[in-house]
């Protein structure tokens, strides 16, 4: 009997909920039973007492098709990224990546050089953020590549920044700059149609390796976490920005019971991916707050932290935090203010 | 560029190497940094150092079409399955599980409410073994269901079992009893090809609820470490059972550089899974040894524990522990010796 030939049970498709939607429907009936659970869904990651510090772990899978295309996403990349993405909701949470797990299915299309190559850059991203690769699953698939990477870390107690601790009046900070591994994307995407109507063109990527770095080989947010550490500043709430600035901006707005406002010209972007924006004919602020898969903080602080974070060019303050009346709102460059959506802002049709 | 046309690299398919080899070649350059880490690859769990316990860490990944069939397996057991495997990982380093993380991947063929009977069975599963799920991811995959648990617990460093302490002389002991999964599995198998060549044909599973049960929804041992820790036996090496008897009987020998002997008369199989094994010509003995997915407790102990458990009916003693010179032995229930190997024993052929 197939799912499908159940009539008597309701079929709401997937696709009508989004995935936050789904994540709560499905664990909302779960209640924790362990007192040592500080925090189980809806961060960055699980939060454990653990006497000095909290225990952290988090989970995140990639598949083939979805989240990557091995057409143009060379496998020791993906092994890369696999484990950065994993690592960046620890620097969420203000904590130290210390131990993954990798699980990997693979259908027989994948040799075992290939999956070497995974395992290659799985090493390299370990060995350059100090983790231990500490156990894991390879099983076969009959479609495909599907990593599951597990990641571990730790936070001292003191320095746990959750999404929900943003009052009003607090700044808003992000890290480095945003929209470039979108640009990447569409990079590929365009550089991949081409070969494909004309195998013998050499796709020209020349000038362009910024993005496409940030798009195949995405740095965790780490160092900023050290940085944060070394100006003795804890972020009232911070976030990874995986999905697009706007996306987390309402997230921590959400978890907080607050209003945001973010100013679009305060919003960091790369002076190559301003040109780059411009060659597909987008707007570079749109990539930045929709874009995703940056992997840069976005986390608010008090005002008194002001003073020693305002010269560091790793950070921008790109808006302030509000009382949840006034909404959450986009300062467009005319003063026009609009209600931000988790899709950029509603001007964007406009733009 | 597909992966296949890169003719200047080795092409080894993943189907020559066993799963264990795999696993081995992909993570045997990968160091461990930190001195928490007890214990990385290689055992049934991850082990960190944590003050008075050792923290436990292990992940399992199921995939459709290669792990289960859900023309048999129902979701909701299928959700309970995948928690129970990953507790078993906990209970083979004589642990007690307390968190897990969850994954999914789903096509477009399943509903929400498919993936809400999913996590009916995972909420079971935690509400029953007193387990918090505390993060996951829920994705979109291209074809089927994949779900990647990793389960997260801890023991007293006291009585921590890994796979390398089995002694010569120790006690080899087995919880419950084994081959019932695997008969489970054949019977669903069978009863699917019947449906398949005449689907008005209803299936006749009648007086085989074990074998089903232990298939659809086996229970982790959990209530056997409780018996352990009351009789306080620590195991002098431990692996739960889910790939045979024989399977892991050598990973034990491997680990603990030792041999093992297991006899025939001791393996202990239920009646009804003795009749079943008949009707399918099959030796229940051989289901035993190479079936997989019992999901019991293989460990070894020393001799003066032996006072404490002979009367549990609980455990049976199935063999015991030699020299490794003396090899992996099974002795056959005419006295004859034979070679054990992972597909059960060199006289298989024979039966």
């Amino acid at each position: 009997m197939s799912l499908t030939d159940k009539k008597d049970i309701n079929i709401t498709p997937i696709s009508s909920l989004g995935e936050f939607a789904l994540i709560d429907k499905l664990t909302n009936s779960f209640k924790t039973k362990h007192k040592e659970t500080i925090k189980g869904i809806g961060d960055d990651c699980a939060v454990f007492d653990s006497l000095k510090n909290y225990k952290l772990l988090s989970t995140d899978m990639l598949v083939e098709g979805v989240h990557f295309d091995l057409s143009y996403s060379p496998l020791k990349h993906l092994g890369y990224k696999s484990i950065a993405v994993n690592v960046s909701d620890i620097c969420a949470m203000n904590g130290i990546a210390t131990h993954v797990t990798v699980s990997i299915a693979a259908s027989n299309r994948f040799s075992v050089e290939a999956l070497e190559e995974l395992y290659l850059g799985i090493d390299l991203a370990c060995t350059k953020y100090n983790i231990d690769l500490v156990g894991g699953d390879t099983t076969s698939s009959l479609s495909g590549l599907i990593i599951s990477v597990s990641v571990y870390g730790s936070v001292k107690k003191k320095n746990i920044s959750y999404r929900s601790g943003a009052k009003p009046n607090d700044l808003l900070v992000v890290t480095g700059d945003l929209g470039a591994a979108y640009l990447g994307l569409q990079l590929l995407k365009r550089e991949k149609e081409i070969f494909k109507s004309n195998p013998t063109m050499q796709p020209d990527l020349t000038g362009n390796d910024y993005a496409l770095e940030r798009q195949l080989k995405p740095e965790p947010p780490s160092k900023y976490i050290k940085i944060l550490n070394d100006l003795k500043i804890t972020p009232t709430a911070m976030i990874d920005i995986s999905d697009g600035l706007s996306s987390e901006a309402l997230h921590i707005a959400k978890a907080s019971n607050v209003g945001v406002r973010i100013h679009e010209e305060k919003i960091p972007v790369d002076y190559t991916i301003m040109n780059l924006a411009n060659e597909f004919n987008l707007n570079p602020i749109f990539c930045a707050l929709s874009g995703g898969e940056d992997y840069e903080l976005l986390f608010s602080i008090n005002q008194s932290d002001y003073e020693k974070i305002k010269k560091d060019p790793d950070f921008t303050i790109v808006g302030y935090v509000t009382d949840i009346s006034e909404g959450n709102n986009f300062i467009a460059n005319d003063g026009s203010i609009h209600p931000l959506t988790a899709q950029g802002w509603d001007g964007t049709k406009e733009q």
